[in-house]
Protein backbone atom coordinates (compact mmCIF):
# COMPACT_ATOMS: atom_id res chain seq x y z
CA UNK A 1 0.00 0.00 0.00
CA UNK A 2 1.68 3.14 -0.50
CA UNK A 3 -0.47 5.38 1.66
CA UNK A 4 1.61 5.92 4.15
CA UNK A 5 4.75 7.17 1.67
CA UNK A 6 2.17 9.09 0.15
CA UNK A 7 0.40 10.83 3.38
CA UNK A 8 4.16 11.63 3.93
CA UNK A 9 5.35 13.69 1.41
CA UNK A 10 6.18 16.66 1.39
CA UNK A 11 3.59 18.83 2.58
CA UNK A 12 2.87 22.39 0.72
CA UNK A 13 2.70 25.56 3.55
CA UNK A 14 1.83 28.73 1.84
CA UNK A 15 4.66 31.40 2.60
CA UNK A 16 3.26 33.89 5.81
CA UNK A 17 2.43 36.65 2.56
CA UNK A 18 0.93 34.10 0.48
CA UNK A 19 -1.68 33.02 3.07
CA UNK A 20 -5.25 33.97 1.23
CA UNK A 21 -8.42 34.59 3.43
CA UNK A 22 -10.49 33.42 1.83
CA UNK A 23 -9.03 29.76 2.16
CA UNK A 24 -8.48 30.77 5.87
CA UNK A 25 -12.10 31.46 6.16
CA UNK A 26 -13.08 27.86 4.53
CA UNK A 27 -10.68 25.78 6.45
CA UNK A 28 -12.18 27.63 10.05
CA UNK A 29 -15.34 27.03 8.47
CA UNK A 30 -15.34 23.22 9.47
CA UNK A 31 -16.49 21.82 13.24
CA UNK A 32 -13.72 19.73 13.04
CA UNK A 33 -11.00 22.08 11.63
CA UNK A 34 -12.25 24.35 14.12
CA UNK A 35 -11.64 22.11 17.20
CA UNK A 36 -8.37 21.39 15.82
CA UNK A 37 -7.03 25.12 15.83
CA UNK A 38 -8.99 25.77 19.15
CA UNK A 39 -7.33 22.81 20.51
CA UNK A 40 -3.79 24.03 19.19
CA UNK A 41 -4.49 27.53 20.37
CA UNK A 42 -4.49 26.02 23.93
CA UNK A 43 -1.60 23.82 23.43
CA UNK A 44 1.29 24.57 21.50
CA UNK A 45 2.14 21.54 19.76
CA UNK A 46 -0.07 17.68 19.63
CA UNK A 47 1.02 14.91 17.52
CA UNK A 48 -1.76 14.21 15.33
CA UNK A 49 -3.40 11.49 16.46
CA UNK A 50 -4.98 13.32 19.85
CA UNK A 51 -6.64 15.77 18.58
CA UNK A 52 -10.91 15.48 20.33
CA UNK A 53 -12.21 14.73 17.23
CA UNK A 54 -14.21 11.97 16.70
CA UNK A 55 -13.73 11.11 12.72
CA UNK A 56 -11.95 8.44 10.89
CA UNK A 57 -8.03 8.95 10.43
CA UNK A 58 -8.24 9.56 6.56
CA UNK A 59 -11.12 12.29 7.24
CA UNK A 60 -8.77 13.63 9.97
CA UNK A 61 -5.92 13.74 7.31
CA UNK A 62 -8.08 15.96 4.93
CA UNK A 63 -8.53 18.18 7.30
CA UNK A 64 -5.01 18.51 8.30
CA UNK A 65 -4.25 18.70 4.17
CA UNK A 66 -6.86 22.06 4.72
CA UNK A 67 -5.56 23.55 7.15
CA UNK A 68 -1.82 23.16 6.75
CA UNK A 69 -2.72 24.64 2.82
CA UNK A 70 -4.32 27.17 4.06
CA UNK A 71 -1.80 28.32 6.21
CA UNK A 72 -3.34 27.84 9.46
CA UNK A 73 -1.29 24.70 10.88
CA UNK A 74 2.47 22.79 10.54
CA UNK A 75 3.41 19.57 10.84
CA UNK A 76 7.05 18.33 12.26
CA UNK A 77 8.14 14.90 12.23
CA UNK A 78 9.72 13.59 15.85
CA UNK A 79 10.98 9.90 16.13
CA UNK A 80 7.70 8.02 14.53
CA UNK A 81 5.46 11.42 15.81
CA UNK A 82 4.25 13.60 13.19
CA UNK A 83 3.26 16.79 15.93
CA UNK A 84 0.91 19.63 14.76
CA UNK A 85 1.44 23.67 15.79
CA UNK A 86 -0.36 26.58 14.58
CA UNK A 87 0.76 28.85 12.96
CA UNK A 88 -0.37 31.79 14.91
CA UNK A 89 2.39 34.04 14.77
CA UNK A 90 1.80 33.57 10.65
CA UNK A 91 -1.34 34.57 11.00
CA UNK A 92 -1.51 37.27 13.31
CA UNK A 93 1.44 39.15 10.95
CA UNK A 94 -0.82 38.54 8.14
CA UNK A 95 -4.13 38.97 9.14
CA UNK A 96 -3.87 41.09 12.70
CA UNK A 97 -6.60 40.21 15.08
CA UNK A 98 -8.22 37.71 12.93
CA UNK A 99 -7.60 34.32 14.55
CA UNK A 100 -8.21 36.13 17.99
CA UNK A 101 -12.16 37.29 16.87
CA UNK A 102 -13.05 34.00 15.02
CA UNK A 103 -11.98 31.84 18.19
CA UNK A 104 -13.58 34.04 20.44
CA UNK A 105 -17.09 34.15 18.59
CA UNK A 106 -16.42 30.73 18.04
CA UNK A 107 -16.53 30.30 22.03
CA UNK A 108 -19.15 32.81 22.78
CA UNK A 109 -21.73 31.03 19.73
CA UNK A 110 -21.63 27.83 21.04
CA UNK B 1 -41.50 28.70 -15.85
CA UNK B 2 -42.58 28.89 -12.09
CA UNK B 3 -38.96 30.66 -11.30
CA UNK B 4 -39.86 33.76 -10.23
CA UNK B 5 -42.36 32.71 -8.33
CA UNK B 6 -40.02 30.20 -6.80
CA UNK B 7 -37.22 32.83 -6.01
CA UNK B 8 -39.57 34.78 -4.40
CA UNK B 9 -40.74 32.52 -1.75
CA UNK B 10 -40.31 33.75 1.60
CA UNK B 11 -36.78 33.81 2.54
CA UNK B 12 -35.40 32.42 5.66
CA UNK B 13 -33.62 34.42 7.88
CA UNK B 14 -31.81 33.20 11.03
CA UNK B 15 -32.56 35.47 14.11
CA UNK B 16 -29.72 37.00 15.60
CA UNK B 17 -29.16 34.38 18.49
CA UNK B 18 -29.44 31.77 15.71
CA UNK B 19 -26.02 33.13 13.68
CA UNK B 20 -23.62 30.02 13.18
CA UNK B 21 -19.86 31.30 13.16
CA UNK B 22 -19.35 28.40 10.97
CA UNK B 23 -22.01 29.67 8.46
CA UNK B 24 -20.99 32.87 8.77
CA UNK B 25 -17.19 31.75 7.72
CA UNK B 26 -18.46 29.67 4.95
CA UNK B 27 -20.42 32.07 3.43
CA UNK B 28 -17.59 34.59 3.89
CA UNK B 29 -15.29 32.64 1.80
CA UNK B 30 -16.09 32.73 -1.83
CA UNK B 31 -14.76 36.14 -3.51
CA UNK B 32 -18.23 36.85 -4.94
CA UNK B 33 -19.74 36.69 -1.68
CA UNK B 34 -16.97 38.49 -0.32
CA UNK B 35 -17.46 41.02 -2.84
CA UNK B 36 -21.49 41.45 -2.39
CA UNK B 37 -20.73 41.99 1.51
CA UNK B 38 -17.71 44.69 1.27
CA UNK B 39 -20.22 46.38 -1.12
CA UNK B 40 -22.60 46.68 1.44
CA UNK B 41 -20.12 47.64 4.06
CA UNK B 42 -19.65 50.86 1.97
CA UNK B 43 -23.56 51.24 1.02
CA UNK B 44 -26.00 50.57 3.32
CA UNK B 45 -28.75 49.13 0.43
CA UNK B 46 -28.55 47.82 -3.01
CA UNK B 47 -30.82 46.46 -5.63
CA UNK B 48 -29.66 42.72 -6.00
CA UNK B 49 -28.65 43.40 -9.95
CA UNK B 50 -26.68 46.25 -9.16
CA UNK B 51 -23.46 44.12 -7.45
CA UNK B 52 -19.99 44.51 -9.32
CA UNK B 53 -19.71 40.80 -9.66
CA UNK B 54 -19.35 39.18 -12.70
CA UNK B 55 -21.68 35.82 -12.40
CA UNK B 56 -24.69 34.22 -14.05
CA UNK B 57 -28.20 35.71 -12.30
CA UNK B 58 -28.47 31.93 -11.40
CA UNK B 59 -25.29 31.84 -9.74
CA UNK B 60 -25.98 35.22 -7.82
CA UNK B 61 -29.14 33.78 -6.46
CA UNK B 62 -27.11 30.99 -5.08
CA UNK B 63 -24.69 33.20 -3.31
CA UNK B 64 -27.52 35.72 -1.90
CA UNK B 65 -29.15 32.80 -0.56
CA UNK B 66 -25.84 31.45 1.33
CA UNK B 67 -25.62 34.73 2.42
CA UNK B 68 -29.40 34.89 3.59
CA UNK B 69 -29.33 31.87 5.31
CA UNK B 70 -25.94 32.48 7.04
CA UNK B 71 -27.16 35.51 8.73
CA UNK B 72 -25.47 38.08 6.89
CA UNK B 73 -27.78 39.82 4.36
CA UNK B 74 -31.28 40.68 4.18
CA UNK B 75 -33.54 41.58 1.23
CA UNK B 76 -36.49 43.62 1.25
CA UNK B 77 -39.21 44.42 -1.59
CA UNK B 78 -39.49 47.57 -3.08
CA UNK B 79 -42.03 48.25 -6.13
CA UNK B 80 -40.20 45.95 -8.65
CA UNK B 81 -37.05 45.60 -7.15
CA UNK B 82 -35.53 43.61 -4.35
CA UNK B 83 -32.91 45.58 -2.28
CA UNK B 84 -30.26 43.89 -0.13
CA UNK B 85 -28.98 44.96 3.59
CA UNK B 86 -25.80 43.91 5.41
CA UNK B 87 -27.23 42.90 8.78
CA UNK B 88 -24.11 44.72 10.31
CA UNK B 89 -25.72 45.26 13.96
CA UNK B 90 -27.11 41.85 14.18
CA UNK B 91 -23.68 40.39 13.70
CA UNK B 92 -22.05 42.89 15.66
CA UNK B 93 -24.26 41.79 18.50
CA UNK B 94 -23.65 38.22 17.73
CA UNK B 95 -20.17 38.58 16.75
CA UNK B 96 -18.22 41.23 18.36
CA UNK B 97 -15.36 42.54 15.86
CA UNK B 98 -15.69 39.54 13.55
CA UNK B 99 -17.00 41.54 10.61
CA UNK B 100 -14.65 44.73 10.90
CA UNK B 101 -11.63 42.14 10.93
CA UNK B 102 -12.30 40.22 8.38
CA UNK B 103 -13.31 42.93 5.70
CA UNK B 104 -10.06 44.47 7.41
CA UNK B 105 -8.30 41.14 6.48
CA UNK B 106 -9.47 41.04 2.96
CA UNK B 107 -8.98 44.53 2.12
CA UNK B 108 -5.52 44.21 3.58
CA UNK B 109 -4.57 40.92 1.78
CA UNK B 110 -5.62 41.95 -2.15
Amino acid sequence: MPRTSRRREAPHYPDTADIDLLDVLHALSDPTRMTIVLTLGREPERACGTFPVDVAPSTLSHHFKVLREAGLIRHREEANRRLTTLRAADLEERFPGLLAVVTAAYANGE
